[in-house]
């Protein structure tokens, strides 16, 4: 049983590829261990008819590459199994990351090719971190970016993550505060609440009013236990009856109802004007159900007061990887400079090289391109925004990336990026990236 | 921080929606709290054609639910939130579950409203572990429902699973477990490698190429650290020099080589006839390079020797979720007895009472449906196979289904599964469940 638990309470250093280690160990037996060298962690392309990618996870990274270690145990389990040799096993023991790490932060906006995240050490520090650096940032932005779909569809309206149930139980954790950094005002995650200081909500399921010996019994016991202000679920039976039941018991200042099946259009319509002839017009409408951005947008014109999103959040709503990969695009050549490295693919675009980026801009403040320098920053872009921030200097965290102030952080800078951004970001519908990614 | 780690290095009891505990406190203030329940977690259906599913995340869950507690830190937050009252949390600082639960083994295919776990305790012990049941069995079967269709198509060449960088780094570990289940042969995970004893795999990216000064000195350096029998990957410049200068440095014990870009099925060909003609006729051909079972189908003609397979796997192939849900069947009437319960539903369908489940077979032993009987086991199948097995009872672990022997005993129950299912089950196009669940 593991007992040294990290920022998530999880450990961080075997969340790593078995090759990562054995390139450690080659590398360590050729010298190229010590060269210096810059990783990038970028997306070649978005999921399928995207229009822009929302970066997280970053601030989860960093706390986890600061607390990178390989303790005895881990050191006793490589030793056993034979990953590695006694030489790598005493180096993996001192093992911390000294080097130096930039990149989008949270909550921005990015499209193919964006040097996301850029990584520079020696070559075994930064290549041993690739699986987790992608791992977090892969996750956690594909949820990001599917959720800000999601409340740019709901158009102020709350949303509400509540996906827990439907993927793993420490990534559900990641995905609400990813959900939250893209415009999510609460979850219903205990875990999350508690690690990043995000406001959790929820009151009952079907399963309490089933316990009961009627709807009645149970709304009654829920409004004396947890307040009229409570939210009454009102489709276990039958939903006039149920918002009748409510209102009798609680009266007008009942907080909300919550619909979870059938058309969720015309109920809510229907629900709205039953609340309102019963004088329940501050009684909110709550919506839940298999809750995706596309029924979103479709319950715009509804009277509608909230959503619960879950399944289509957590799974990234069709995409639930972001893609990145995490390339060595610079090394040490013999004379000590950096030299610009690529693999030679047919299929895949690789431009070797230390990326610089900026988001160029029009008069009016609208993003018009995506300009990335190579080995240098974009020179001709005096109304540019500069993309890149450093996260890590020789190994320790620079201040305000990461802890639970980061996601309210994040979370403004998600809302910045968007206005900025043309209003096509705005449309569901497949289509081409918002602005084109240019290398000048 | 947290500091009490859980089995899988990560704690359980706040991966909890706030609602199951706003729940826990009304039906304290009602007594439905202390009613005996019983839960049954199920999917309504399988994803969208696919013809079979498999279970997979018991034993994990099974080892999360003996050690559900809330500690002192938990009951803070809940204290200093107001997530619930006084006396819950008295009640949740002796929280400990102790009933009784049931539930399809781990490695076994399972078919709509298949009772996968039925959970029968108070309706609070119950009822708070919703959220955790539905993670843990809705992540980790849809990993191994995508794997087994993996395996399938393989037909015995070994799959490796190396998809940990595309998805949460704590999923990474969870999958890799499951897809070991389903019949893969070793991860590239090494956290999964220590806490459920798999096998790990792994030798070199083109990082490791690109970082020395030519290609020959990384394949020697990687030969000399890590034997003639590592797999060196020869796509980063020109595929044919790679192997040509692989097969001049390592000779013919030169273990494997690996492709991971542009046509694998005819590089597989090629690449074999120039390693034969070069005396390397045990040099192996591993391909990787976003496969996933349509594509490993498709190399079933190649002389490819081993497949790794990364994104669909993690992101169960278009099925990241397996939909399981997790509903009160039947709980304490005011006579004591239990009585069925279930939700009025116009589009889902819900039937109460606990559920009974064997496979009936014909006379040549191949399955023919999934029979559930309500409230008694089916009484009529002399040739069914029963499908419920007891894992816990009176909140104790009954021994067989945690830890890590229980996953190669899952792995095998997998292998036996399959056999037993009509062959529609090695089509991997959309159509019907295998085999039709009936109610008796």
């Amino acid at each position: 049983m593991d007992t040294s638990a990290g920022p998530d309470g999880s450990r961080t250093s075997l969340f790593t590829d078995h090759y990562e280690l054995t390139m450690f160990q080659a590398a360590l037996h050729s010298g190229a261990a010590h060269r210096r060298s810059v990783f990038q962690a970028f997306a070649r392309g978005l999921p399928a008819g995207r229009r822009y990618g929302i970066v997280a996870g970053t601030g989860r990274l960093l706390e986890g590459i600061a607390d990178f270690r390989f303790d005895q145990d881990d050191l006793d389990f490589l030793a056993g199994t034979g990953v590695v040799n006694e030489d790598t096993l005493e180096h993996l023991s001192a093992f911390r990351f000294s080097g130096d790490i930039w990149g989008y932060p949270e909550g921005e906006a990015y499209f193919p090719h964006s040097p996301v995240l850029i990584v520079e050490s020696t070559f075994a520090e930064a290549c041993v971190l690739e699986t987790y650096v992608l791992s977090v940032l892969n996750h956690d932005s594909a949820i990001a970016s599917a959720a800000s779909r999601m409340t740019s569809a709901a158009g102020g309206r709350p949303c509400i993550e509540m996906g827990s149930r439907r993927t793993h139980e420490e990534a559900a954790a990641a995905a609400a505060r990813a959900a939250v950094i893209a415009g999510f005002s609460g979850t219903s995650n205990l875990a999350a609440g508690r690690r990043y200081g995000l406001r959790t909500v929820g009151t009952a399921a079907h399963s309490f009013t089933l316990v009961h010996d009627s709807e009645r019994d149970a709304f009654a016991a829920q409004l004396a236990s947890l307040g009229t202000g409570t939210t009454l679920l009102v489709d276990t039976y039958d939903v006039e009856a149920a918002v009748r039941t409510a209102v009798d018991l609680a009266g007008d200042k009942l907080g909300a109802i919550r619909l979870d099946s059938g058309d969720l259009v015309a109920q809510a319509h229907w629900v709205r004007e039953l609340l309102d002839s019963l004088g329940n017009v501050h009684t909110r409408i709550v919506v839940t159900s298999d809750l995706d951005e596309f029924s979103v947008a479709a319950l715009r014109a509804a009277p509608a007061d909230s959503y619960g999103i879950g399944t289509s959040l957590v799974t990234g709503s069709g995409a639930p990887t972001a893609g990145m990969v995490y390339k060595l695009v610079s090394r040490a050549g013999d004379s000590g400079g950096l030299v610009a490295v690529a693999k030679t693919s047919k299929d895949k675009i690789n431009v070797g090289g230390r990326k610089f980026a900026v988001r160029r801009l029009d008069d009016r403040g609208t993003a018009t391109h995506e300009v990335l320098g190579v080995g240098h920053p974009p020179t001709d872009d005096k109304n540019g925004r500069p993309l890149l921030q450093q996260f890590m200097k020789d190994g320790e965290l620079l201040p305000g990336w990461t802890g639970p102030d980061a996601v309210g952080r994040a979370r403004e800078r998600h809302t910045a990026s968007m206005a900025e951004l043309p209003r096509v970001v705005d449309r569901l519908q497949p289509g081409e990236p918002a602005i084109p990614t240019i290398y000048e």
